[in-house]
């Protein structure tokens, strides 16, 4: 990190296979409309039982990134 | 929850009249510009004091909404 | 606070002099597209080390606005 | 309460209508099984979102009762 | 807030009727002695069972006022 | 989440495998005894360490299912 | 800790002597239904005031046992 | 609790002996002046080291007490 | 830390300049009528902005004393 | 605390009698190598069960000592 | 557990792959010059971003291990 | 970060002077010993009060640092 200013947003990622999964199909999803992402955190970890095993993962994360100097900050 | 990606905004709401209210103010405002708004959870319960009684309440909740195919995440 | 609803967006200001000042980098940054900041809450302080000394001071906050009337909240 | 013991557990009460009402509809439904139900506090206050709107208020509690002499507490 | 120094008590307000109505008696109440009210936040929200339904909302707030030129701040 | 009452209870799976194993244990146990259960949390990732890696993976989960008309919520 | 699934409730234990006695207590009538309780853990120490001295200790516990083959979950 | 208000301060007991001791400590000293204490729980355990062992145990309280119709509640 | 009895009340101090200006003046404001101040805590840090640059730093502290002989505790 | 720079480190102890025996054998343990300890913070108190009673009380602490000029950190 | 002193270091462990393998990572640096681990858990599980996906998973573990007679706890 | 293993150890810097001084203090006395720092984050603030201004300021830091291939992590 240097002199940038970055912005979290908080995003909820879902997969029928894993954790990891989860997150990464959140990172993708976040990654067609937002340049630069740079890391996250895990800040919750759910899921769905259904017939008595996990029908998702559900794996909420902040992600941040840096903001370009052209980009908005109020969403 | 499916397999979709959902993003999570930060409001506070606020109303005169109660707790309830406030977090209905906040969903209705969201509501014009966000589609899918899904769920809520409250985090933190404020309010205003005038008078030695209530002028505002002020709810702040985390409302989680599905990213349609073309929707920005950056926001 | 009002009747108005608020939106709360989560930012990471970063300076090489102090916390103060990399909270008011990130207020600048955000004030650029962002119409009526009203307050910030500091979140966490974190901070990069170089040759045994701080290189950055990096201040999460959260910042509310008041939405106007036109203004997008899903982003 | 005095030298007994007790047990806690966790429900979630729900209701279209108030936050006051899901605790009540839990509270009912627990009293149906539980003798001694002494006291309740709200561990978190989530909802559904239908239309822009609340269509269920989510209060999951923990509600403490007295063990009577030949209550199981496994459960 | 201006450059004043406030000061935040704690009160638990009760009510047989609403976690609202448990707010506004312990703002009511402390009105009574304190000039200056401002805000308060809800830290805690319990109640008393009895019959299986709800007997009293105890809610717990912090609540803070502005310290006047002349008062104690020991209390 | 409809109009219905939920309860949660609290388990520790374990696995030498995978966190993912370790909650899919927990369930699997639970829905032997337990009908309709929805969703999990996890609380808490722990494990064991024997020779210097993994011995058993322990996660535990907040499990909450709905109650039927006749199920004993004491438990 | 093996391969077993555990369960955790939750317990108050009350003493008129001491915080060690209070989770005694506890543990002693939990003893009398649950067979392997393994492990407990404080979450909340509290107390009644009588006179100006303690009159009741209370200890909150979360208690973890292994769950038998044929044990019931749902309670 | 009925219909009351009630105030809680924070104090924090001290004392070579034992927790149990700082807690009767802190409560005594309160009793003094206060009129109606009726709960505490405990918020910090902490102590001084003289030599390598404990030279004062150190223990934070949240004490509850009713507010009469006089007293003030600015304190 | 002796075997004194503390009490701890808490302040917010607000200032133009700096977080720690802001304690200052907390400290400053709560010494004209406690004796015997002896730390603090911060509890909270948040700010006002106005025009995009911080108008007030407001910090939220814990101030601990000691309790003299003939000081009143309830307040 | 003056000017120093103290070190924290994080120790269970463990005893049969009760939670202060546990954290006096944690200090008693950690004198022998660590000069200057100065203060401890109980971050958790749990035990292990056996026969239906505590088997040992186990204390998590935190303890916090002076470096001296010669001493390392990197531990 | 028996009647040992336990230390507990806060390591950061870092792979490409999975969760699982950070966490192995760590463990088995540690025990190059640890002797006698025995428990770890879970504090903090973030990662860097590359491309839009994860680089690293960074997993932040408490790790528990006995004493031994002539080992030193300082470090 | 890339595949390292990192230590986390945990300081109290203080300082008569300002927050960020008293981080820089605990940094270059930690630097003497430690090579490769590479991050703090701020855990508590605190300070002593004397005369009725803060005397010093106590900084609490969570401080990571490379592991290098030869270095002890017991410490």
């Amino acid at each position: 990190m240097s002199e940038h200013v970055y912005k979290i947003v908080q995003l909820v990622g879902s997969s029928p296979d894993s954790m990891e999964d989860a997150v990464q199909r959140a990172l993708a999803r976040a990654s067609r409309t937002i340049r630069n992402l740079r890391w996250f955190e895990v800040v919750e970890t759910r899921g769905q039982v259904k017939g008595g095993s996990v029908a998702h993962w559900q794996v909420t994360l902040k992600v941040g990134f840096t903001l370009d100097e052209d980009e908005a900050t109020d969403t």
